[in-house]
């Protein structure tokens, strides 16, 4: 059950339907339900899921979303269109799949570009606004809220205002909760989209949104100008995601509302979530997090200037914005800092282990982290490979349930265009040498296989652990193939799923590195005692 | 000789000092005069090349730029600091260096935000604005053309508006050309700085400059909101590099004012040069080009949805906010499977394979197209490999120049816990039989390598090719390691770069399909005729 905010100010979140649209994301059902978890968690109060029936893995999204995620903020979002030109909306079947979605809300997206009408839609500007009325009053009618888009809201004002802000009335009365002024093209500045949203606001009295795209550069502030008009829905997405250059990225957006102008528009606590948040959906999306992000980037309250860096320790305030910690960013001086002490205290804290006032101990994995992150580890993402690191230092050596004396995996075409693919290992456990072999459809599927065939009859525990994601990133790209791997994987035993990393010259070291820690995490959860 | 540009509006860029602060950049003397002649090259008024006498670096900086640089529009600027405390500007070490540089306008920083004054500077309020008097008369007296930063003016004014006024006016009465008010910390948002702006400029009379950080997320608004408010100065770096999430970004400022505004404020011509100047800065930093960048990143003019494709066709300017040839870019058409007919032929297009009226053919590459992209290819990201699929259905043939009979690679851990990667490649090419085993420190790499020493006799084109980026990704990540992976690669054959893609049940073999590519798309740039 939802626990939907307050009505009065709205985050709308369009990272699943809009943001998709950025060169180079591809999102699996998936990707998208973690996505839409992370933003539930993060506190927005609209999901916009993406198109069902435009594609079948958004209309597979939404009926898993239904059953899988428990919503505990976010209400989600069906996006779909007009209905066609003189046709019935009761009878359009793209207006059906929305309805079927299930979705409690539906977004519609409607030309008001007078130009757009006649060239790209190609029926009259009367046939239009009659299709904004009557797909708006059928979906009401079957009980759900809708907000309407307005599609190249800005520019079509310049060209012709009268007939943009009948689109905004001919919504408005037919019963749209909010009208959402788009600037599609992303070419509008601050000024503009201030006067013209006052502008329609005064003329229409219609509830209205911002939709704004990053093409000036101006898009957070472009949002924020609307809401300075009196908007008081603006549409975002996490980093910025979207297509061109982006769209409004929603965490400065929510940032600049809750610090800059004072108002609550996120649950208490969710603005110190941000940076982490931020980083989850970059992981998920598989790009790299930008450093550069305001508020999240790792370098967002990086000080360099000597300038500076004395005068710092006088007081923080003098040289930052706000506090970092209100967005769960971290203040660092000069070269990277990702571990700081406070947040090893904290983690430890977060996984029940004691590491009291232990400040050598804390030392210790401060470095040994940061050792282990210069090489290209990464444990934002690797929560379970951060923790065998903490108890190995706090236990004084590392849980080992087997030793590994050497593997070899061999790939080869078969005559039919097919691969095999077979992978040995050579373990010792419980004082015990096992020799296994295995097939898999690929090297790292096979090495997993050997694995588990040599261990199962010694750990039958393993029997219960599926692999079910799998992450390769490439550091330092521009080696070619002579790049370093970096290998998440993340396993689950029915009762819950943790992550592991792994880092090599390959990928098919580094995953292997992965999954050893993965079947370590996975007997030390299960109760088992360490043992070679 | 500098052609000074009309004094009106001045477009000052301080990458080289204030960009250079930015993590990740080190700059070397010969890398800062590079950069001043792209600066020079695209026309901006002023080049801010550094602090003389800081460090030797910048000291040499000025002494080569003098010598070095025939500056067509460009005055070069040394920035330094107002005098010490107690102490006269002759016979100050720091203003000298300034002087020596000879540079023709110095910018000096001046504090603004009284408990700067006190906490930092350790002085007292009327012995700063004494500070400011003395430095800029007396440079002024030695001829030099004044600015003064004022540093945290807008956190200081929020406390102590008056006292920020009085350093305002101080360096204005005392002669200084243009007084720049510095968002410092980078925690404004457009209407504060518009605000305030209006307010110095209506109370002092000043001549007033823009310095925005980009904290928020809205250097760019911010700088336009200064302008808006009769500020003719603007202080940007190219590509926004700076100082924790960076500067007001050159680029989109003044394409803003050019574009948006109708001011001329570059010379004629220039703007055109915009995203070549932006790409090259990037190279000599060396950092990869932002592809979101507004304006300039390869992305800010890539379509993808389908939706718009069909109608972009009749009329760009409907989707578009301006010509990208204005900034010299380029509207790109992505492949994907939301794309139908449309994009498929603005595709060929600007590939120039002429598909003209042929229906038939753009319905066979549509089709494969979707039944790829369900295999999980991506052609948005692989031009080179979906130039070759054209080129298949329209040739109707593939090129080959060489045929595959198998590959085989081996991974195996050697005893002291290293990787040993072998590859052994047999080829068809030119009617002969070629076997081939080569060693690599991965098994990608290893393959690449077989391929190539297999094939580099007969054609020693592949010699000159290099492989500059490798990109993997688990598709429908929740099947752990049975997932399907995609491979994508860059190649260069230092003339230019194109991305191939492969997709198959394992990485290896995703790799060696995106490799096979790579090496076809090479040899058909190179003009070697087809024959296996």
């Amino acid at each position: 059950m939802t626990d939907a905010p307050d009505d009065h100010f709205h985050v709308f979140d369009t990272t699943l339907r809009d943001g998709a649209q950025r060169e180079g994301i591809n999102l699996t059902v998936a990707d998208k339900l973690t996505i839409a978890r992370h933003l539930d968690d993060f506190g927005v109060g609209f999901i916009e899921g993406g198109w069902p029936g435009a594609n079948p893995r958004d209309t597979e999204f939404f009926r898993r979303a239904r059953t899988e995620i428990d919503f505990k903020h976010a209400q989600l979002v069906a996006f779909g269109s007009t209905r066609r030109a003189g046709a019935r909306a009761a009878d359009d079947p793209q207006v059906r799949a929305l309805l079927d979605s299930q979705a409690p809300v539906i977004t519609l997206v409607a030309k008001s570009h007078d130009r757009h009408v006649e060239l790209a839609l190609r029926t009259t500007l009367e046939e239009n606004l009659e299709m904004v009325r009557d797909t708006v009053s059928y979906l009401r009618a079957q009980g759900r809220q809708v907000f309407v888009d307005c599609e190249h809201f800005f520019d079509g004002y310049r060209g012709n205002p009268g007939y943009a802000k009948q689109v905004v009335c001919a919504a408005h009365e037919a019963g749209a909760a909010v009208v959402v002024l788009c600037d599609t093209n992303g070419g509008m500045l601050p000024a503009q989209v201030q006067a013209v949203a006052a502008s329609v606001l005064a003329e229409t009295g219609a509830r209205l949104g911002i939709h704004a795209q990053d093409d000036t550069g101006c898009a957070v502030a472009n949002t924020l100008a609307a809401v300075d008009a009196g908007a008081t829905h603006v549409q975002c997405t996490a980093n910025g995601y979207g297509e061109r250059v982006g769209n409004a990225n929603l965490f400065p957006v929510v940032a600049a509302l809750e610090l800059k102008y004072g108002k609550t528009v996120l649950p208490a606590g969710s603005l110190a979530e941000m940076t982490r948040i931020s980083h989850a959906i970059a992981e998920v999306v598989n790009l790299t997090p930008s450093t550069h992000q305001p508020y999240v980037g790792v370098s967002a309250f990086a000080h360099k200037a000597g300038l500076h860096a004395s005068a710092i320790k006088v007081d923080p305030d003098l040289y930052q914005h706000i506090d970092p910690e209100r967005v769960g960013n971290t203040m660092r001086m000069l070269v990277s800092d990702m571990a700081g002490r406070a947040s090893i205290e904290l983690k430890g804290k977060e996984l029940g282990i004691d590491i009291g006032d232990d400040r050598a101990l804390v030392a210790r994995v401060v470095k040994r982290v940061k050792e282990r992150e210069l090489a290209g580890y990464s444990y934002e993402a690797a929560d379970a490979s951060f923790e065998l690191l903490l108890r190995a230092e706090a236990e004084g050596r590392a849980r080992r349930y087997f030793r590994v004396e050497s593997w070899r995996g061999i790939i080869e075409t078969r005559p039919d265009g097919t691969h095999a693919n077979e992978a040995t290992v050579k373990l010792w456990a419980k004082g015990e040498r096992i020799v296994a072999t295995a097939e898999g459809n690929g090297p790292v599927n096979a090495l997993d296989r050997a694995l588990r065939v040599g261990l199962e009859r010694i750990y039958p525990q393993l029997a219960g652990l599926e692999l079910v994601d799998y992450k390769v990133r490439i550091l330092e790209g521009r080696h070619g193939t002579e790049s370093t791997t970096r290998v998440l994987v993340s396993t689950s035993d029915g009762g819950g799923e943790w992550s592991t990393v792994g880092v090599a010259d390959n990928v098919i070291a580094a995953s292997w590195e992965a999954l050893e820690d993965a079947y370590t995490y996975g007997l030390l959860r299960a109760g088992v005692e360490p043992q070679e």
